[in-house]
């Protein structure tokens, strides 16, 4: 069996239920409960994100605390990132559903970092520039799910390293390397920058306590391959009187061709891409994406499918705002009515529907795109 | 013996003539030769400053071209700095002297770099605040030198971070964490901002050149002991298409009780601090000053003093612009007529002329500081 290795530079090895316990069990991570379930339930009047009743976001550090401080009437903020490594596909986006989601339940702050510098600094031979175009597109991406501008603040690193640097020294101060080679398995031949990145990264996770002067928690939503920055992180920010942060971790999305691993941007085959045609859609679903149908029409019509690890029916429930619709789709798949192409062929539309929705609003999007963007003074002397 | 430890964080061990000819071996820098000395004497209108003459500054790594590139009509800039540690004495501002000699003579512009990140980051007890304070007082010290405002640009780390970080990484990129524990010591247990700090400590030596888009030389005096950081950047900028950074390296100026090692901020008594009253600086030439004098009156009547090792002899000629009077002086220093005494008592008139003169200049800049701050749409477009 191929060994499990999850950092945020690497994964690799077979990813199943088990193996996901290992994780939580390694990284000490907690299951997210059903009774945590139903205290979120509440706030959101209930209604739960898909992501949250399949259990996609099954773990979590403190999120007791982060729900302990919003029934006390104290607020609290978001922070997520994208490494801008390249296009971005729907596994890459439907996290943002989920934080958006977190966003407009809560009604609190959102940072997303974009992490230009890591890009360059790690596994790249992009040249900065070409990293800033990658960056500018997959912004664009991001703010196309209708992201509030008025509590949504996207930091680039390179473009707000004045404030980043700054406070990236606090949490350098408390490192040592031992520390980051033990947590990032990286080592004496890894450049220096790789080395001080995860300080930059830990950054957002107490900015805005430090800029306004209040302190205030923090939540992460992300995939549990990004949890040593954050284990680092909790370990860090009591040092430096904040908070640790909370976080609610994820699985993978699973790959167009399977339950396993992370959706790949460099196996083109393995993913559907935001800038897909109708037609590729339709394609990629068709031929690649892994079924929980039967093999034969009559197996299928007799036995029902497994829309639990059906990629096209995952994918059309994530998508499916219409909690009733989605339940049929499941019960007409299981029961053997509705067969595996026209599973593909509804996830397509629905695919294709939400893509070109996003495609519209990314145009209306980049006329104030500058409303965006982080700004300390937005957050100076308590004024959250 | 005790064992010769020089980095930019530690200098130990004794600093003789025989030493630093081994750091020079080791470092692989090369001697100030006559004939370098007379081509600077020729552009310097025949004054060469006594920092040269008196081969303080001794050493340099391509010089050379610097000279062929002035020579030959094409400008190169200057970069030194300053890390905030404390309050400054005369033997951190004497270098700056030497360097305003330098912007004076050819007529370039300088980067001062204040490294208040380095000093936070490493063995420091100081808050950034106090660090902050320090940092803004050792700015007016060392502006009170009376360098010109127009082509003097003083970069602090945190305040320019935004630019310092965009080109660190380009230097972190090329840099691993096994040069770093070569060239500098540093261990696993040592912080990761003091591991990435060399990159920012480079930066200013092509910044200019990637502002500005024209490939400019640098050449960067300083003490031996940071030489470690200019190793490094000789051996990355050429990687990044900029011309390895020359150097001009001095030795350490003697402290008060005698030849060796560096004047040392914390003992009081070895160094003559900028804000030492008039009372202060006579009493402690008087009571610690090295002298080159004889033991008793009657053999320093009758075989004179050595001038060449006698601190005061060697404060007063480095303050004293005119040649022929530091000429008389060591002249009858020698030969007995002068007395010890009365070298320290012209040694401490003249430092506190030099200080007094400094206190005003500093009152005078301090209505104009912004006008010194580094600002990189200055260099946007060759316009230098």
């Amino acid at each position: 069996m191929e060994e499990l290795k999850v950092t945020p530079w690497e994964v690799s090895g077979e990813l199943n239920e088990a193996s996901y316990s290992k994780l939580v069990k390694k990284f000490g991570v907690e299951l997210i409960t059903s009774k945590l379930l139903e205290r979120i339930e509440k706030i959101a009047k209930g209604k739960l994100h898909p992501f949250l009743s399949k259990k996609i976001f099954f773990a979590h550090r403190d999120l007791n605390l982060i729900l302990d401080d919003y029934e006390n009437g104290k607020s609290f903020y978001l922070y997520t990132g994208r490494g801008p490594s390249g296009k971005m596909h729907i596994g890459h986006l439907l996290p943002f559903t989920f934080t958006k989601w977190l966003q407009d339940t809560f009604d609190v702050h959102l940072l997303i970092q974009i992490t230009d510098d890591e890009k360059y600094l790690i596994k790249s031979t992009r040249t900065k520039k070409e990293i800033e175009h990658v960056a500018e597109e997959n912004i664009l991406d991001i703010l196309s799910l209708g992201f509030d501008p008025k509590k949504t603040h996207i930091i680039k690193d390179y473009d707000n390293a004045k404030e980043l640097y700054y406070y990236a020294t606090d949490v350098a101060k408390h490192t040592t390397m031992s520390t980051i080679k033990a947590v990032f398995g990286v080592t004496d031949s890894d450049n220096i920058g790789k080395v001080f990145f995860p300080s930059m990264q830990i950054v957002p996770s107490f900015l805005l306590s430090a800029i306004s002067g209040k302190n205030l928690r923090c939540l992460i939503p992300y995939a549990i391959d990004q949890d040593p920055y954050f284990r680092i992180s909790r370990d860090v920010l009591p040092k430096l009187g904040y908070y640790k942060p909370s976080s609610i971790i994820s699985k993978f999305l699973p790959a167009l061709q399977g339950n396993s691993g992370k959706m790949s941007s460099s196996v083109e085959e393995s993913a559907i891409f935001l800038d897909d045609s109708e037609q590729t859609v339709k394609k990629k679903l068709m031929k690649y994406a892994f079924s929980g149908g039967r093999d034969t029409l009559e197996e299928q019509r007799k036995y029902g499918a497994n829309p639990d690890i059906d990629f096209s029916f995952n994918v059309y429930s994530f998508i499916e705002n219409d909690e009733r619709k989605v339940q049929s789709v499941y019960d007409d798949y299981k029961s053997g009515k509705l067969l595996s192409g026209e599973m593909k062929a509804l996830a397509a539309d629905s695919i294709n529907l939400f893509l070109n929705q996003l495609r519209q609003n990314r145009e209306k999007v980049k006329n104030h795109l500058s409303e965006y963007m982080f700004n300390p003074n937005d957050f100076v002397g308590h004024r959250m």
